[in-house]
């Protein structure tokens, strides 16, 4: 997809950095004009005339007005990140000096950046298909390992190699079949049809092992959900506090994360598990769930990947744990019992052991709790972490190879059912269009201006 | 002062950039282990045969475990920003993966960057003395056009060149009288008393403009505090939106800034104006001004650099107004008073004009505003932001020159007096110490580590 987009022959500048007052910042420029604006500003040294990937230390002045003191990166077309000619300009981190600097940029013939459009450019540039460039986007949001290793296998391309493959491989069958459409007044059979059943089939498992990995992919790119429910005395809150105190996650502040309902985050070997408090309680509902006195509402029970029951070993009562946990079970299947409190109450242990799989911790004492983030982390992940295979993480590939399933599954079936080859021809195509779709082969500008929109300025 | 400090032979790192999500995030090493340390995360090039200030572009790995695909910009001893060798790894925007890079940094040799140690730094390794270290920053700190030159011009030495040439001529002097003492028995004069008056003379001019300049220096660095009093009716929110809409001033948010009593800022020709407003009122205080009803109480006119009076020309009786301002001029001289609403009531300017020296506006019809500014700036600043003198705008800088004010009136008494040289050479000797302690070139290691803890880390 090489055709000219709209603002493209512009040259853009952005903020690259963070918001914020830093010892530096850095400003990006990228486009034909790169060399001809930051000249206008620098006029110290020849900038067109030194060696590409190298640094310049002098005074960024505009007319006499000096504005700052700078470092600027050269980077010359093709060898840059958007494949143009690329400036960097690292100022003094003051928001006002950046600003300026951009001001200044802008007044000389750049235009502001839009969100995403330096990784849009490197697309567009053929430096990265489409899901290295949106790989980019959530390195940029990675919280954790796991998120920050998923994506950055997917920079390098893991996952479009997997589709290219795929690709190739369709593309031999289906041009055998447009083949025989030429000669189709000669009745010949160029594809085997036995064979490509066979193709499809390795295709579709494939496809089958992406779509499957993204319930991983979410896990891995947005968390697990966990709501704690118990009676307020069952030790929620020390269980909390435990958790935090020796592993507080890195949770980066972006806009329109729900803290209203999120209370704290965990990282569990390199998974973000979201903890949902479940505080306030309705004693009189007429509900057997909240009647039980551990939450709000079935709502968030409903909502949550995993519910974690929590319960003092020393007051439940006998006979009363199993119906709550089968209420509970109703709602969601996920669920890991906790009986709290074992270090004043070891005799009682045994005696209330009846839903016979709970986990014994002692919250206060931290007794039990690696035990139970490995079984948080088994619910949420199993196995799958440690593979090699690459793990769908974005909902847009995931929406496109649920399409390449369903076209898979049409030549499949018209393959058996001996089909035309035009009519087998527009199946394939149609397949090979969503793969394209994935790779940003086949797209148009709006549905990229969509992707690259939900980039940062500066990216 | 080269003497070496504690910790002076690790290699420091730090995040540069402001914290928070961005497109890329910079982080710097500097010291003799930068590149040995780097090398070690960046497999894919031999750094150290590279030639300084190029970039370049690879895997940040640990072992197997890829942490980022960053751009490395290598600066070597002395030509760098701290005089040793520089490493600057700019690296995708995420918090985290920044974090993920420092911890590699950190587990590879280098230790934790305290708070302007690059700086100090090149402070120690004479890359900058002391005031251009200070006025680094200054300019990160800096929110106007006039904050930010101020900065620029100290970074570049304007502060510390007036110094060098006062230190000079003093130590010539110094020298020549100290050569006496070596000859005391014979009785000569080298130092021309005469002449060593003269020049007392001059370098106090200088130094009392210098001190002089702090006001202002303030009101750069500081902004101007106005509060904005008068009776609710007077049409204070009224211009307060007038100013803001056509001029919001950009500032940075940093901690500490007593948002609870300032209500806006706004910027006049680079200078900030933090606008007070006063509207909490009590109508029945036994204080003259108080029960004006037009501001909270005296503090506040008291605390302020400038006092804006605003009254609606329709509501003002006669005779009313004069005894407000003398009111007000009691605490705090430096009065604008402005009357209001000359929109709705062009006939009644006249009568009510009793102050004589009131300025006519109407805050809603946008009119007299350009002049309510012009007087602003020139009651802030006069005309003394154009001129291209030096500007102290540090308080470290200001209690130095006065002890420096001090030695000089004492030298001078001493001349005058012909006391002994040995005793002058006291008075000269305390002099150029408070000299060079505003240079750097006399100080210690806890007055060092004081200047730079209020830089940010990574500066």
């Amino acid at each position: 997809m090489q055709s000219k987009l709209s603002g493209w022959d512009d040259t853009i500048a952005a903020i690259a950095t963070p918001p914020g007052v830093g010892a530096i910042g850095v400003l990006r420029l990228s486009g034909d004009q790169s060399f001809e604006i930051i000249q206008k500003l620098f006029p110290s040294k020849n900038l067109k005339e030194q060696a590409a990937n190298t640094l310049h230390v002098g005074y960024l002045k505009e007319g006499e007005n000096v504005i700052d003191e700078v470092v600027i990166s050269l980077f010359k077309k093709p060898a840059s990140y958007t494949g143009e000619d690329v400036i960097e300009i690292s100022c003094h981190g003051s928001p006002y000096v950046q600003q300026q600097v951009l001001d200044a940029l802008i007044r000389n013939g750049a235009r502001l950046a839009k969100a995403g459009e330096f990784t849009q450019r490197a697309f567009l540039n053929q430096k990265l298909d489409l899901p290295q460039a949106e790989a980019v986007g959530d390195l940029i949001a990675s919280n954790t390992k796991a998120s920050q290793d998923a994506a950055l296998k997917n920079m390098r391309g893991g996952f479009s190699n997997v589709l290219k493959e795929l690709r190739e491989e369709l593309i031999k069958f289906s041009s055998l079949i447009e083949l025989e459409l030429d000669f189709s007044e000669e009745d010949v059979e160029f594809a085997d049809r036995h064979q490509f059943i066979l193709l499809i089939i390795k295709i579709q498992k494939t496809v089958d092992r992406l779509l499957e990995s993204f319930k991983l992919g979410n896990v891995i790119k947005n968390g697990v959900s966990v709501a704690i429910v118990g009676k307020p005395n069952a030790g929620k809150s020390t269980l909390l506090n435990t958790f935090l105190n020796e592993n507080r996650a890195i949770v980066s502040e972006i806009a329109g994360t729900t803290r209203d309902t999120i209370e704290e985050t965990i990282n569990i070997k390199g998974i973000l598990f979201r903890l949902i408090d479940t505080a306030g309680i309705r004693e009189h509902s007429t509900d057997v769930i909240e009647n039980m006195g551990v939450l709000k509402s079935k709502e968030k029970i409903k909502q949550a990947n995993i519910v974690l029951y929590m319960f003092d070993v020393n007051e439940m009562k006998t006979g009363e744990l199993l119906p709550i946990i089968s209420a509970i079970k109703v709602e969601n299947p996920n669920i890991i019992t906790v009986a709290n409190k074992t270090d004043v109450a070891q005799n009682k242990i045994q005696e209330n052991n009846c839903a016979a799989q709970e986990l014994f911790i002692s919250a206060k004492e931290n007794l039990g709790i690696e035990k139970l983030k490995d079984t948080l982390f088994e619910m949420a992940v199993g196995n799958d972490l440690n593979t090699e295979n690459v793990v769908i993480t974005n909902s847009r590939h995931y929406s496109a190879l649920a399409e390449i399933s369903k076209s898979l599954e049409e030549i499949k079936s018209g393959l058996v059912k001996n089909i035309s080859g035009d009519l087998l021809s527009l199946d394939i195509r149609r397949c090979l269009y969503f793969l394209g779709e994935i790779t940003g082969e086949i797209t148009n500008e709006d549905r990229l201006d969509y992707i690259f929109s939900k980039f940062c300025i500066g990216k």
